[in-house]
């Protein structure tokens, strides 16, 4: 008889990424693969997936849990999980103690501090990749968050498979890899259930100050009663297809630039009048970035009254941007430039 | 003193489409505008500002209530919308009895009934536009309700503020106009209030039974409980980015379609192989149409295993598509035909 279902869904997910991990390490190294566990349902499947998979497939393993220090005996906590990771049989595992800012927010800043972290154990331990526990319910509320901020449709990819660390060894590009996006959360802890495996509810999850925790216990319960089940899937859908739009239409408008721009940094007007909108406003955002504007200062109606000076050119003056970037028509080419100051 | 904010905007909104259609007309022709109206608030408001503004630029306004025969006494209801419309000044007003059927549950069944008598009464006016009452918060709702559907960016485009009628006189492409895509609801409820204008609630709109009507009293609400007030306007702004951002990839695909296109009509793999997933899936998708297949029957996995006759080929036998179409790939090109019968 094999595993139970979901133990097997665990694992397989996990196999495909560790084939993935071997397939770009180099020949003849046994890659070292590190889990971050928060000690969570998600977090714990997955390091348990990852300890029974990697030495089938020759594949080190090993485990990090950030200690945030928002709680009272979140140093224990973390110890007690350290210590599960290894009674599966990982190593190394580590516990490392974050200090956590304000920057942005509560859930912005311990994601911040988390990730630093995790970038630093995996430089330390010269990991061929960091596994994360996110699921499909969390895709389906990262596509919900970003549909809140209306910004279209890279704001609708929500979490990437596989995405680059911050700092910057060999082999960063292709760091975090999420097995776990097309599993949903009820397929992690059924499977903590059945290999007897205790999890830790975070209580920030069901805190109704954040707004995750509104978005999972609140919103997406109430979208399946109104829209039909499904609706969980459906969003982790968009977020591919949204994710494979907005990297077509990126590519397309590099490719728009560099066929628009000078020699001296001006655009050709000709060369961005004929292009569809979508296109040519990711161009002029990402002149607007080039020349200075800081990208998050930078909202839609700047670009859109920047492009009216290419479509709807009636001799405005000159516009000014954040990051004190002027944009003007002159001649037959647009110049985005940062004043003297 | 100037009118109301609420009647001053909704007036505006109106302007700026006849001054449109005003553009589309032929010189010297005065057109005929109608509105679409069932009595409720939103149309209701928008005939009123019809009525206002069409003799001020010369443009004739008349008015169609369709009466969908679903409600006892729907025919008196009609008669009444069709005498508040006379009583604006709107002339022609006619009232137009559809028999709706069953096709696609009753919403989409109603529409298509309701869109057919639309056409018919343009096309014996001759028309130049048909104005449609749907606000803000309807088109959040449809994009909520294409959200459900998981199916992209075109799904989430909601509705067009310009659209084409079915049946194709001349001017049948730009037929359709939506001035309040960016009015609220609630401007348009205040409008008829200070005008005096009696309104009728559907009692559809509020009846649990129709999914849109779970959207928008279930729903949005929660939404914007757990996400923030603004949700409204971010999925209108997110409808309108879809939109360009879906037409531009439809304008790449149907571009790369034609290059790959051999005068066979079989599609080079080498011209396929290098385009990004979104504009690749998109081109399959064209030729599988193009080929026979019906677009309501082709899912994502039907293209996605077409794809993988281009990206991961490994000898795979012909693959079904439905309509008894064939992909298979042929020496350097694959084919999609239909099997003939």
């Amino acid at each position: 008889m094999g595993p139970h279902p979901a133990v097997a869904a665990i694992r397989l997910a996990v196999r495909r990424v560790l084939h993935e991990v071997l397939d770009d390490a180099r020949a003849g190294e046994a890659p070292l693969v590190l889990v971050a566990c928060s000690g969570g349902a998600d977090s714990m499947a997955l390091a348990s997936a990852l300890a029974f998979e990697a030495p089938r497939l020759g594949v080190r393993a090993g485990g990090i849990t950030v200690d945030h220090g928002l709680q009272a005996g979140s140093d224990a906590r973390a110890r007690e999980v350290a210590e599960r990771l290894t009674a599966l049989g990982l190593a190394p595992v580590e516990t490392v103690a974050v200090s956590v800012g304000r920057a942005g927010g509560p859930e912005a800043a311990a994601r911040s501090a988390r990730y630093a972290a995790l970038d630093a154990a995996a430089e330390r331990h010269r990991a061929g990749a960091v596994l994360l526990g996110h699921t499909r319910d969390d895709q389906a509320e990262t596509v919900l968050l970003g549909l809140a901020r209306g910004s279209g449709t890279r704001s609708l990819s929500g979490m990437a498979a596989v995405s680059g660390g911050l700092s910057g060894s060999c082999g960063a590009a292709t760091r975090y890899r999420r097995p776990f996006l097309a599993v949903d959360r009820q397929t992690t802890r059924k499977a903590c259930l059945v290999q007897a495996l205790p999890v830790w509810d975070d209580p920030h999850n069901a805190d109704p100050a954040f707004t995750r925790s509104r978005v999972r216990h609140e919103a997406l319960p109430v979208l399946e009663k109104a829209l039909g089940r499904g609706v969980v899937e459906a969003l982790a859908r968009t977020a591919q297809l949204s994710r494979d739009d907005a990297d077509a239409l990126d590519a397309w408008a590099l490719e728009a630039q560099r066929a628009a721009t000078r020699p001296d940094g001006t655009l050709e007007i000709a060369a961005l009048h004929d292009l569809p909108p979508a296109v040519r406003r990711r161009v002029l955002r990402r002149a607007a970035i080039a020349a200075g504007a800081p990208a998050g200062s930078l909202f839609a109606r700047h670009i859109e009254e920047t492009d009216r000076l290419i479509t709807a050119w009636r001799g405005q003056s000159p516009l000014n941007l954040p990051g004190r970037v002027e944009a003007k028509r002159q001649g037959g080419r647009l110049v985005l430039q940062q004043a003297n100051q």
